[in-house]
């Protein structure tokens, strides 16, 4: 039994889904494993991960809009409102989706379905640099 | 150090919560692995799993009742449409609960506490075979 | 490869996050593993666990705020009633959250973000015991 682990930073221009599943491809085939368990997790409180469909992009559209009004700008009961009208909903936001996610391996590959992708969720309006970790484990 | 890797096929007739709890303990079961750590996996992106109670079927009612509310169909600035109007709800609804779950594994059995349940919880209105990917590592 | 598993109780005060890093932090490091994955599980249907900014507490007061919100007590459709107004909420709130969270591990701590903590959420007003596992696998 081996593991590796690694990170990768992921710039992103705004709210949105950035697929990373080409990265993900990439760890898991240089780690040499054939079969395990990756796990992908991000470093941050105000993006997050999502496992989601990969054809449509708008998905991804409708994704980002449902959220933006599930938890919309503005709420005037917030207290944590220093750093930015953006900041509180995306820890919320956060907090919907997932900070992680384990996905098995099998004949060297994460065990995605065909029509699933791993997508890094930013929240904030600003470009970010964020951090993944990668971790597998497996022989 | 070992592990064991498996699919099971779940037939679902429309929208709700399917529990896998006996399959998820039959491949822990038949792993022969006393100490470790499961991982459920769904390869779908309008289905997804969660731990829930299993004592009260009414909890299941009231999940899948509060997600058709708060997740309706026919939300007029969605653009992902072509799939049918259930299908971007589906998809919104598997990035609010779980595609993946880690459970720890001790005696031989995972750790579920005593009212926890392993469920499919489907999206789509129509029957649909979902494919569950389990994991485990350990000794 | 080798791992350790253990579970702590952590007690609770009514709604909201009670912040359980430090015991995950010493988990890991009495595992004496330096690169592997860990993994927190609770075994409740009505509390959940979070990553969460662990900077500025009224985060946590706009995350309290903001689930209680959007899944208030007394929605009259609610079928499972019977445990009290705050307990089919309670499900609720957990299924939009997470049961079980898993952390890289490297030199010898799980790799958190700067401003991040893990917390287990209460979601029912009276005292509860909340059994919290920790699993690690590694070397």
């Amino acid at each position: 039994m081996q593991q590796a682990i690694d990170s990768i930073m992921v710039p992103t221009q705004g709210q949105g889904l950035y697929e990373v599943t080409r990265s993900l491809l990439v760890f898991v085939a240089g780690s040499q494993l054939s079969t395990g368990l990756v796990t992908a997790y991000v470093r941050h409180t105000s993006c997050s991960l999502l496992i989601q469909e990969n054809a449509d992009p708008d998905v991804r559209t409708d994704l980002r809009g449902f959220f933006r009004r599930l938890v919309p700008e503005g709420m005037d009961w917030l207290t944590h409102t220093t750093e930015g009208p953006d900041d509180m909903p995306a820890h919320i936001k956060a907090a919907l989706t997932q900070t992680s996610i384990g996905i098995p391996v099998s004949s060297g590959r994460p065990v995605l379905g065909t029509w699933q992708g791993l997508y890094l969720f930013e929240h904030r309006a600003q470009p970010h640099r964020r951090e993944l970790v990668f971790h597998i484990i497996g022989e």
